[in-house]
C-alpha cells in the first residue's frame, strides 16, 4: 500500500514541478476556503478521535494539541492564504553566467520531489504541511499518529477535493489512512520515490526516524536553548528578555531551557533573576554555586543540562567565562538557539561565531526563531541540523536547483 | 579506534572553523610543497600496494587508478595550489536584513564540521579531498580503499606534518590505517561525529554507502547520460557533439552512455552517427530500430538502459518523439548530464525544464559537468541527489549556514 502511495507521489511531481503560481496559488485560496466550508465534518471527524483518546487515557496536553475547534480551523485556513501570497520559490534562477567558451549556464530553483511529513497527534500539521509543499512544487505524503487519524483523513480529502477543482492532481497530498506502524518503517525505506522526510513532533519521534530512514531526514524542532549573561551585561534590561525566552509560550523550541550566568555576577544577579521568574511560577533548577544562593532550588542533574523541559522549568548553572559557557553551550545544547547576553563588542563576537548553533543572538530572547519572527513566512519545522537547511524552513528550503547549460554546438577540448 | 578519531576530528572541527583565510591557505601551499618534497617516500609506498595488488591479480584498469608517478603527484601538489587560490567561503555574509522591529539578522556561512570520504584505490584522492575539506573549515577523515592503504597513509602523513609546520591542528586530516571492514560500518553510523559522508567510487560502494549510513550521505557520480538528438536539430553540427561527449574520456562519468534519435530522422542520421562512433572504435548497442539500420549492432537488454559503461561503448534508441524522450531519461537515467541537441526553442525549453537531472544541456556535450568547466573551481564529486548539493561540489558545498541575530534588548512580545 505504501509502494502504490509513493508512486503515485513520484509519478505526480514531475507534474507539480509545471504548475504556474497561479494555479498553486488558487489552489492554496480554494484549500484554504474547503476547510471552512466543511468545518462541521471535521470537527465531526475530530470528536472521533478525542473521544478515543480520551477513553485510552491520553495525557491533558496532548488532547489540547489533538482538539479541533472552529478557531483552530480558521488559523489553518488563514496560513493557507498566506503561504498563497508568498513569493513562488519554483523557477527563481539563482545565478547565471557565461564561460570564456561562450556556454551560458543559469543555476535554478526546481522543487525536492516527494516530501514525507511524519507527525504526531497535531491535525493541523496536515493543512500546514500540504500547503508550504504544494506551494515549493512538491507532491506530500502525510502520516500522522493514529491518534488523529480519522482527523487527518478528514482534512486531506477536503484539501484534495479543493486541489481537483483547481486543476491540480489530487495525489500532490495523500494521507497515509492506515494506523499500522509496519507501514511507516517501510515508508522510512523509500529513498527510490521519497526526496526527503521531516518528522515533526518530539524527540522521541525524531530519533526514531533519524535512526531507521534510509531517505534523507531533516531534525527538526529539539530545542534546549541556552541565555548566557555576562559581567558586561545590563543586568536591568536583561531579566525582562530572560523572562520573556522562558515563559512567553514554554512549550515551544525556541524558548529558553537554560540560564549561564558569569561569576562575577552570580551573587548579586541570580537571586533577582530567579525572584523574577519564580513571579512567573517558573520552576528553579541549578549547579551547586545555584543552590547555596537560592538553598531551596533543586538540584540539576548531568541529564538535565541536555533536556528540553517544554515546561516553566529552567536551570541556571554559574560559569567561570565566556570559554566555559561556549563550551557548555556547545556540548549540551541543541544547536537550535542561543544567546549571548552582554554590552561587550568583542565577547559577543565570539559568542556569535563559536556557539555553533542554527541562530545566535546577542541581546536578545531566543524566542525570535521562527519563519515568521525572521520574514521568512510559513515554515514547516526549524533545522537543528548542518545539512541541506538549517535554521526556519520556509518553502524555499523544501527546493533544489538544477544548472540549465546552453551551448552553440559545444564540445569539451 | 574509529570512535577516537571521530573524536578527534569533532574536537579540532570548532578550531577550524575559526582559522583565517590566510592560515589555511598558506597550509595549502605547505600541503602542495610537501608533497614534491617527498615524492621518493610516495612512490615507496605506492609501490608497495601496487605490487601487492598485481599480485592478488587486480584489474589493469584498477592498477592504472593505483598507481601513482612523479606526474601523478605534481598534479595532486598544483590542484592544492588551485584550490589555496579559490575564494574562502567561511564567514561569507550570504544576505543581512533588519526586521520591522529593528532585529538585525545575518546568515553567514560557515563550515559543516567533520567530513567523512569513503573511497576506493585512488590515492590522489587524498590529497584532493583534504584540500578542499581543509578550504572550507572541516575536519577529514579518510578511509581509501584496503588496496591503497600504504599510499594513503604515506601521503596523511605528509600533508599532516606540512599542517604542523603551518599552524593548523594535524588532526584537520586523518587517514583510516586500518584495512578492516568493520571499521567502515562503524564509521558509517558516527551521526554524532560526521556531518557528512561522501562516497567516492564506483556504483557499488556508493549504494553499500547510502544503505548503511546513518550519517548524511551525498551521492556522486553514477553518470548514465543521455544525448536526444531530435528532428529539428542540425545533423552536420550534432556529429562531433555525440562522439565527444562518448569518447573524449569515456572513463568520466560526465561522458554519454546512450543515444536517443527522433524517428524522422533516424533512417539518414543513424547510420552516419554510428559509422563516426565506429570511427572512434565504439561499441554499438541499439533497439530493434537501430538493428534494423545498423544489423551488426548489439541487441540492448533492459538493463542496458540503466547501466553506466564507463568504456567506448553505446546504447542507441529510437524515439517517437521529445516526450518519449524526456519519459525515458526520467525513467533510466542517473539524474547527472543529459543534453538536447535542436534547433527548436521550444522544444529545447521543454527538455530543460522536464528532464530531471543536475545538468541539462542544449546543444551541447555533456562533457562539460564538471566543478573546473563550470567555474566553480575544484571539486569533491557531482552530487546526483537533490538534497543539499546538486551538480558539481565545490568547496561552498562543504559549508553550511548559520543566522546571527543582533537585537537591541528585544523580547518577543
Amino acid at each position: 500500500m505504501i509502494l502504490e502511495i509513493c508512486t503515485r507521489a513520484k509519478a505526480v511531481s514531475i507534474e507539480l514541478a509545471k504548475l504556474s503560481s497561479e494555479t498553486k496559488n488558487k489552489a492554496l485560496r480554494q484549500m484554504a476556503e474547503a476547510l471552512i466550508a466543511n468545518v462541521s465534518s471535521i470537527l465531526l471527524a475530530n470528536r472521533k478521535d478525542v473521544n478515543a483518546a480520551k477513553a485510552s487515557g491520553l495525557k491533558a496536553a496532548l488532547l489540547e494539541r489533538l482538539a479541533l475547534d472552529q478557531r483552530k480551523i480558521e488559523t489553518m485556513a488563514r496560513s493557507l492564504h498566506e503561504i498563497s501570497e508568498l513569493p513562488d520559490p519554483v523557477g527563481e534562477v539563482i545565478n547565471t553566467w557565461t564561460r570564456p567558451n561562450g556556454l551560458i549556464i543559469a543555476q535554478v530553483r526546481v522543487p525536492l520531489g516527494v516530501v514525507g511529513i511524519i507527525f504526531e497527534s497535531r491535525p493541523d500539521v496536515t493543512s500546514d504541511s500540504a500547503g508550504i509543499c504544494l506551494k515549493s512544487g512538491n507532491a506530500v505524503i502525510l502520516r500522522g499518529g493514529s491518534d488523529a487519524i480519522n482527523s487527518n483523513v478528514a482534512i486531506g480529502k477536503i484539501l484534495r477535493s479543493a486541489l481537483k477543482t483547481s486543476g491540480v492532481p489530487e495525489d500532490a497530498i495523500q494521507v497515509v489512512n492506515s494506523p499500522e506502524r509496519s507501514l511507516v518503517e517501510e515508508f522510512m525505506q523509500m529513498r527510490q520515490f521519497v526526496d526527503v522526510l521531516i518528522p515533526r513532533g518530539g524527540a522521541e519521534l525524531i530519533r526514531t526516524v533519524v535512526e531507521k530512514a534510509k531517505v534523507p531526514v531533516i531534525e527538526t524542532g529539539t530545542g534546549n536553548c541556552h541565555i548566557y549573561i555576562e559581567e558586561d551585561a545590563d543586568l536591568e534590561k536583561a531579566i525582562p528578555i530572560i523572562v520573556n525566552a522562558k515563559v512567553q509560550r514554554p512549550g515551544a523550541c525556541n524558548a529558553a531551557e537554560k540560564l549561564l550566568i558569569g561569576e562575577k555576577i552570580a551573587s548579586g544577579f541570580l537571586p533577582r533573576v530567579v525572584k523574577a521568574l519564580r513571579a512567573k511560577s517558573v520552576e528553579i533548577r541549578g549547579d551547586e554555586w545555584t543552590l547555596k544562593l537560592v538553598p531551596d532550588a533543586i538540584r540539576a542533574t548531568e541529564e538535565d543540562w541536555y533536556r528540553e523541559y517544554l515546561d516553566l522549568v529552567i536551570a541556571i548553572k554559574v560559569v567561570r567565562d565566556i570559554d566555559e559557557a561556549i563550551e557548555h553551550i556547545n556540548k549540551y545544547g541543541s544547536k537550535h538557539s542561543d544567546a549571548i547576553l552582554t554590552s561587550s563588542f568583542e565577547k559577543a563576537q565570539r559568542f556569535l561565531k563559536e556557539v555553533d548553533s542554527a541562530a545566535v543572538y546577542w541581546n536578545a530572547s531566543t524566542r525570535f526563531t521562527d519563519g515568521n519572527q525572521f520574514g521568512l513566512g510559513a515554515e514547516i519545522g526549524i533545522s537543528t541540523q548542518k545539512f541541506h537547511a538549517r535554521g526556519p524552513m520556509s518553502v524555499q528550503h523544501l527546493t533544489s536547483t538544477k544548472y540549465i547549460v546552453v551551448g552553440n554546438w559545444h564540445s569539451r577540448s
